[in-house]
């Protein structure tokens, strides 16, 4: 019985790794899209957003579903709750990853994008890809190490996401407000997409120390 | 023992209805402080933020309890993860009152928003200040009728948001790209608030049905 029990935890977390890979590749995607104002891989992020809700449904039902039938406690309660927390952040990670991609569509044929920020979103998709992916590896190790890696990079995209606030801002900003406002949209997407992974090996590390993490957000415009 | 138990899990609805008056209280006074360029008030908002980050901590602990110690099923189950949910929403609603409360504070003396766009959001802020307190009661009375008024009150936000980016990229905008960057990204806090007020109150009436809620976030930009 708890050997079984122990085995649907382990794939419950699984999943959950499963969630991050595929939020990382829709932003993946995404950036790609917005970046080579490509309508069919905007069109293929859009129409794969429902599979990642679903898996979020899933891991969801599947954590009630131990909740109620085992009655975990201690560590294990503390990992189905966690996986809970982190499915709910990556889904609107996923959310995130949509909305990047329904700009490149809005905008089509055009670019989204004036040419001269194009390469700091470049970096930011790298920056936040690269996140997701830590995600997943922080999801399936619990290194606290790992966890604490993800803060240097979501500072990385903080920097990269201040910087565009003054490029649009500049005086010699010749692309007028339209644009201005789709950057600042689209950064804000990125930023937040990063402070979500950031929560989710918070959340997945703190399940092995057993201390609540800090619910001050770092976020901030 | 069941008796004490039922006692702990209404307080623990009532924890979470205080909090919604709370998040109503931080963004009714921070749309003042931002409408009328109220140092005062702002930053009364930003110090009053750490309050609601704790009374969202001492509701997770006491859902963590509940089920650590008396491993609730069926309804019970549901309710404690329910609260769970929205105390994360209504943490965010917090923070989203706390960036309105800080734009306020950046541009003082200044006005953060140039005054042809004001009444949007003052209308915006009796808004979403409404659905908050809406989400106050549907926490108390599960109430699906009155969940359902929620996404009513939650239109009109998302049409006034709309109609803001018609102003804004307007040709005759003579406020340039810095305030078009500000109303954009204050547009956006007060439309995510509703949207998180709106989840608050479906977690809370999906307790009675038993049904997950739909995960599709109608909110789009």
């Amino acid at each position: 019985m708890r050997e079984a029990y122990h085995v649907e935890l382990e794939q419950l977390a699984g999943n959950l790794a499963g969630m991050s890979v595929q939020v990382a590749n829709a932003m993946e995607k995404a950036t790609r899209a917005l970046l080579g104002a490509d309508l069919a891989l905007a069109e293929q992020v859009i129409g794969d957003d429902a599979k990642i809700d679903d898996i979020r449904a899933e891991c969801e039902e599947q954590a009630y579903a131990l909740l109620a039938l085992q009655a975990p406690v201690a560590t294990d309660l503390r990992t189905v709750l966690a996986v809970i927390h982190a499915a709910e952040s990556l889904e609107r990670m996923g959310d995130l990853a949509l909305h990047v991609a329904k700009a490149a569509r809005r905008r089509h044929p055009e670019h989204a994008l004036p040419e001269p920020v194009r390469p700091y979103f470049a970096e930011m998709g790298d920056a936040v890809v690269k996140l997701a992916l830590r995600a997943e590896e922080v999801i399936k190790s619990r290194d606290v190490e790992a966890a604490r890696s993800l803060e240097a990079e979501d500072d990385k995209v903080d920097d990269i996401h201040r910087h565009l606030f003054s490029v649009i801002m500049a005086k010699d900003w010749e692309f007028g407000v339209p644009a201005a406002v789709d950057v600042t949209l689209l950064g804000r997407f990125y930023e937040r997409y990063a402070d979500h992974a950031v929560s989710v090996a918070k959340r997945m590390v703190f399940v092995a120390t057993g201390k609540m993490p800090g619910y001050g957000s770092a976020e901030d415009i």
